[in-house]
């Protein structure tokens, strides 16, 4: 599928302000994408496809989530984690799209996961520095980007944190798990 | 046991600076446990000996560990963990203390657990607030403790986890599921 076919599916499901954001993000991940040696491709369509299911109502996503048998831990915690596998499954089911790597990619691209590939970093870190993005540190989290997609993960990782303790949410239980595997993995580089 | 015969026990364990420690626990536990209607001989000997082993070489604990085949996960978080089973172990089998729900309350007082005991929170607090605690907010917790303990545990485990993520440690997964547990009881409250 070219980038024409791919950007026409999902501008038909996304609102303006969130296609706009999904520009960003595809930029932004061929970016990385060439920096790092990851598959341009890859990270072309899973940018692309990242927010294929963000603005479907919430029954309809917890309709797929019942159905599908997902992960029980997601009712539990905050909504706007349930378009990440409920997009990467449709984008399986309706756009045909079988690349396990590109799906897994978008199924963990808010939450993170413990085992995150070099095409699943790329698509977590441009979807949080995206040109769009105007949130306090983003300049610092673009400039880490550059120097290192791991940095740039326990950056976006500390601050997703923090911001959810901030306002007393819970804090997804794979989002601390991949938090604690980026430190862990940094200590133990330093041994 | 009395008080004088607990405390002569733990005094002969620890620094100065943490028996003074462990008497200013002993205080607002006593306190809190008034406060609360929780038992108040139970609040003052899990406070006497909350940190019976926190002056033991890390070596010596670690030996302990393995030997009673305690949780796998401890030995990959921070060793400032370790005192607390260690020490719950150690209460009963040098200070010969059998009641569980004393033991459970030294046992958790460093990284709580999913099902806090209204003593469990006593303790936990009472180590967090005591009058020789002077971190930035303590005051706040202070403040938080003479209203709910569960304000105060909110208090203190949203505290530890960013004072952890702002040093870029890992955080024990019981740390943040007990933050969690109090997050979406709280939810749960205002339904």
């Amino acid at each position: 599928m070219n980038k024409e076919e791919a950007l026409k599916l999902v501008e038909a499901k996304l609102h303006q302000k969130r296609y706009t954001h999904t520009i960003g993000v595809m930029e932004t991940a061929i970016h990385l994408a060439k920096k790092y040696g990851v598959d341009e491709k890859k990270a072309e369509l899973a940018a692309v496809f990242h927010d294929y299911a963000k603005c479907m109502p919430v029954d309809e996503m917890e309709r797929i989530m019942v159905e599908q048998n997902m992960e029980r831990d997601l009712f539990h915690y905050n909504k706007e984690l349930w378009h990440a596998p409920v997009g990467a499954y449709l984008v399986e089911k309706e756009v045909g799209i079988t690349d396990s790597s590109i799906l897994q990619a978008i199924k963990y691209h808010t939450s993170g996961h413990e085992e995150m590939t070099m095409l699943d970093k790329v698509i977590y870190v441009a979807d949080y520095i995206e040109p769009g993005r105007n949130f306090p540190g983003v300049e610092e989290a673009r400039a880490l980007a550059e120097e290192s997609l791991d940095k740039a993960m326990v950056y976006a990782l500390k601050h997703t944190i923090s911001f959810l303790l901030e306002r007393n949410q819970a804090i997804y239980p794979l989002t601390f798990q991949t938090y604690n595997r980026f430190i862990q993995q940094k200590v133990e580089d330093m041994k």
